[in-house]
């Protein structure tokens, strides 16, 4: 899995029978530091993410492991919302509560 | 998924027999931002994309779960035509309807 | 799919079992403009495609849904032969036919 | 695989729910002479890898091979702690037993 | 498929179950002039390839396809031990026997 950010949505009236309902996340990739990269993917929310969380996203026939995924023709899924990741005991990201 | 814009396609008269009637795509890749970039791909259309639109495609095995693609030897599938995306709040691209 | 240039064979006779008589081509990637790279991939032939043919190979799974890959520990395919592909109105390539 | 070091961890208490029980671990790529690289990976561990470790990873459909993993949206896992790795008759690493 | 040289072994003891007995190669890419390169992966060995022998290798799910690999945690298999590669007449690599 990969980390990163949900920057935004697409819409797409007009799609493959099997993406009815589905919600379409535009994430950013973070690296590990925590650092936004300019690399992007758009996924499936399977979490109820929202604008400006960080998540973990799954690739490829993984991404079609999740209950909204199913059968779907879609390759990449957040499944998981961070709370946080260290990385040599530092924390390089904590979730506020708002 | 990434973002494609359709700019063209691919006549193969002699080709595996699961491949008949399939119509071949060529997609660049757009960026988050919207700029047209130099890669490609070539996808099966499963939505009827016309030339000049903005599409979501899906790679590997996640691009045969289509009815158009079931079981066939593809490994890119145009599954939705965008409407609309936006990052951070701004609209990065909107469907212009005819 | 990608555009490959089909630029040569590799023979192998120890191999495993499933790839008897599976025959093996060296494809050079090709850009969206027709132009030969130099990055290659080795993928299985499913179309009699020859020397010098601009073919289409997919990846992955994906590789193995022709009659001549089924369950075979193959990641790349040619599955097709290109008589001819256009860009933005464009022909980019045409197949001559010898 | 790729060989990986275990350098940190994901806590994620919203996930997909096949999620449940899973330890993420934060991987940075190791190039094969053991220079530790800025590109990393977030992996589940099924082997029970601590930090430091170098260990292999497996990803994509693959990384759903393990009982840990089976049928779960994920698509990296770590498989095997190393011991030792050589290159060209040359030991690039060996574990030091604590 | 790409090409690989053997390069050197990775041993581990502690392992998921299902990786028991495998044997695991380390291979550095070769390019199609049979160019040594910097990069490497990991395979599990299916032919019995020796040190500094070229070989094939597939990856993702096509690495399960061999009787060695069925089911288990691995992304990539050795398949093949090339004899001769050529490209565009040229031969680029021949075995010598021992």
């Amino acid at each position: 899995m990969l980390i990163g950010k949900v920057v935004g949505t697409v819409v797409a009236s007009r799609k493959e029978e099997k993406l009815e309902g589905v919600k379409l996340l535009v994430l950013k990739q973070v690296n590990v530091e925590g650092v936004v990269g300019a690399g992007y993917v758009v996924a499936v929310d399977a979490v109820g993410a929202g604008l400006d969380e960080y998540v973990l996203y799954a690739s490829g026939s993984s991404a079609r492991q999740t209950v909204v995924t199913d059968k779907r023709p879609v390759d990449a899924v957040v499944m998981a919302i961070i709370d946080q990741w260290e990385v040599g005991g530092e924390v390089k990201y904590r979730k506020v509560e708002s």
